[in-house]
């Protein structure tokens, strides 16, 4: 399947520099949606997942839609103020801005995914929270990796994505 | 399945007088959330259905999981600024404060979906917006109805919801 012909190049979106990929048409397309799904999780062991971690907000479509497809739980990582005490809470320093990330103390073996790896700032916070919040990572995942703004890694590797720009 | 047993109730929160009922441990538990999917879709014929339209965010958990869990194609509608251009937008008073929803034009037979419906004004505009941005509104579906906070409907019949409180 050609996915990129399924992603929009915005330029200038949201701020000046900035070239957006809007990943709408993919979503709207039940079959590029469950080829997504399935690239996602391809260097997974899905036996060893329970739960899939989504990032707010494009990463609640795609973990929730991966927790669905595999029989596996969700769990939000929500922007702070969203989530109902008690929250184990992460600042950091993203692309344009400052944010926090919160969720839930809980535990079990996590697959983190988000739809794009810009920077890296959010997936790492994410990271982090995981650990901190009790959950033992087992890998991570993004759609679109655009390795010209990072050079992140999980355990020595690559993140894995299904796109790079 | 007593799904009212996977539901934390937190007083006060996000701001004092208000009840607020968490719904993550439906989402971390697969049975639970397939209970869900089922039950939100029992009042509608999927063959008339193209899509699925989630409200930003938890909106989206619910959307993409009954997207992928029946087939259909996920379209988000997000809050304002989002979304890359040609959006259609709808401003619109909410219980505390004033939003704005913004949604891809487009086409076909949808069914919205959200997880909370409080006084319903998130709902009502995102019916409106629906319509004013190309799609046939087949159906609307939510997980909670705050039954004292409204009394909306839909083609002049109740909101269909699984819990009532």
């Amino acid at each position: 399947m050609h996915l990129q012909a399924l992603i929009r190049d915005i330029p200038d979106f949201p701020i000046p520099g900035v070239l957006f990929r809007d990943i709408t048409p993919i979503l709207q397309s039940p079959e590029a949606l469950n080829f997504v799904l399935e690239k996602m999780v391809e260097h997974v062991e899905l036996s060893k997942i329970d739960l899939i971690v989504g990032i707010e907000s494009r990463g609640f479509i795609l973990g929730a839609a991966l927790g669905t497809r595999f029989g596996k739980g969700f769990v939000p990582l929500r922007k702070a103020g969203k989530l109902p005490p008690p929250v184990e809470a992460l600042s950091y320093e993203l692309e344009y801005g400052k944010a926090t990330l919160e969720m839930r103390p809980g535990q079990g073996r996590v697959l983190i995914v988000d739809d794009v790896l810009a920077t890296g700032g959010t997936l790492a916070a994410a990271v982090t929270l995981c650990e901190r919040a009790g959950y033992e990572i087992e890998n991570v995942s993004v759609l679109i990796n655009l390795e010209n703004l990072n050079n992140m890694t999980f355990r020595e590797k690559p993140i894995h994505s299904i796109l790079k720009y």
